[in-house]
């Protein structure tokens, strides 16, 4: 185990969705250093099985280890949901996923009642967030809804069109009819379809932004095992790529909402 | 080279789409055996970069080889458009993509005047169809449109919603306003929106499905090359896919419009 406060941390997704993790830790711990690793070659794990999620998500952890990193973040709901486990048995440093997080902060307002969550196909399949909720609130309605076609609308860059509205009330119109009061964004694209959402569903339900639950973890993990960077040097940011291309390096940037250095390949077999 | 007809061909595609191709094939050489080859762990290709489109469809053809088909046939026109030229490089046996038949079936009509394109980001942007058309008939009006969203409409099974009609028509429009007579289905998902097109493009633009001409084709070299199965035996059919999974298993059933036994999980690297 890396013990060595300036380390960079490790960010990995299937694609560049795990940028809006990057984007909210570099907003709430500004000082840290950062390599991200996302596996374009073979985005999206959303449609794929466990075993092969859980295999490429080994390979991605792998490689931010081998960099040197202090703790992996998995900046991805469906490789959480079905990884997190084989990689804490595999590895031997603080590995911290989407989904506890977004877990705890639905249920940080106790007056929620009716929760639902949206994410890819393998996400809502696993059942990890309707597992994590009602483990510690037996109460609790549950509606989980896969909703397979945003990611790809947010990468054809679609965030807000007539189509993409359509297909939102497509997918919600269960939630709604059962009057949900909070929402869970369960996968890391869907942070930039918000001003979407927030027009099909209205202003009273709470959205669980699972990016923003994400990095407000990191920050008291690390402060709780005093691995916080002490550096004053300008911190780093690193971005590998597995496949390369303008439009994701256009996403990327869109994404991180910020620019940034030149990305990386990085080759994983 | 493998030159014996009673050999299986052997196709491949980044997923199952390209099982309307082995469909077509069925229906015009009910007596050839054919293994299938998806990779559906690393599905799509479309939206990659032609390196990394290169690499995996020579690992595609490789497996095909090593378990001695006669021909190759490439059932997606992303890795057509991108890696022909390098699996006629680097393999001795007949390689047959997609594009080029789709290209003749487009030009069989003296009378098309305006032909418009629909496919992947990566077909699209590669040219291949536009420069094979323009090559043969300098005065063609070509016009290519990207259309990302239809293959994931087409995966999650929305062939014909409200949304799917919404998305075609702001993917259309700009054909439409071009007066296009032609239109080529540049993508083996496409034939299962036929119905939803035309309800958009109207009965008078014709369709050029580029799974049925590639299998038309296939029939010809065949015939040509004296590779036509002669063994009465039953044909047999394999399907190999990297990743398994039911929502794979059931796209192939409905890709290929029949059952069929097991499907095998195939490993490439």
């Amino acid at each position: 185990m890396n013990t060595e406060p300036n380390s960079p941390l490790g960010v990995f997704d299937s694609g560049v969705g795990g940028l809006t993790v990057v984007r909210a830790l570099r907003e709430l711990l500004p000082n840290e250093s950062i390599i991200y690793l996302g596996d374009t070659a073979r985005v999206p794990y959303g449609s794929k099985s466990p075993d092969t999620i859980r295999r490429f998500s080994v390979e991605d952890a792998q490689f931010l280890i081998s960099r040197g990193v202090k703790a992996v973040i998995v900046a991805c709901n469906t490789a959480t949901a079905h990884a997190l486990p084989t990689l804490e048995a595999t590895f031997r440093l603080p590995i911290i996923g989407v989904l506890e997080p977004g877990v705890e902060a639905t249920l940080a307002d106790p007056a929620c009642q009716r929760v639902g969550i949206i994410g890819t196909a393998g996400t809502i399949r696993s059942c990890a967030y309707q597992h994590g909720l009602a483990m510690r609130r037996p109460d609790l309605q549950i509606h989980a809804v896969a909703t397979p076609l945003l990611a790809p609308f947010v990468e054809e860059g679609w965030v807000d069109q007539p189509s993409t509205k359509m297909v939102l009330r497509e997918y919600l119109k269960p939630l709604i009819e059962r009057g949900i009061d909070t929402l869970v964004l369960g996968c890391t694209h869907y942070p930039l379809l918000v001003p979407a959402i927030r027009r099909v569903l209205g202003q009273k339900v709470r959205l669980v932004d699972s990016a923003l639950t994400c990095a407000a973890h990191v920050k008291v993990r690390l402060e709780a095992l005093n691995l916080l960077r002490t550096a004053k040097s300008k911190p780093a940011l690193e971005i590998h790529l597995t496949d390369l291309s303008e439009q994701f390096e256009n996403l990327a940037r869109q994404f991180l909402n910020a620019d940034f250095g030149k990305v990386k390949k990085a080759s994983l077999v």
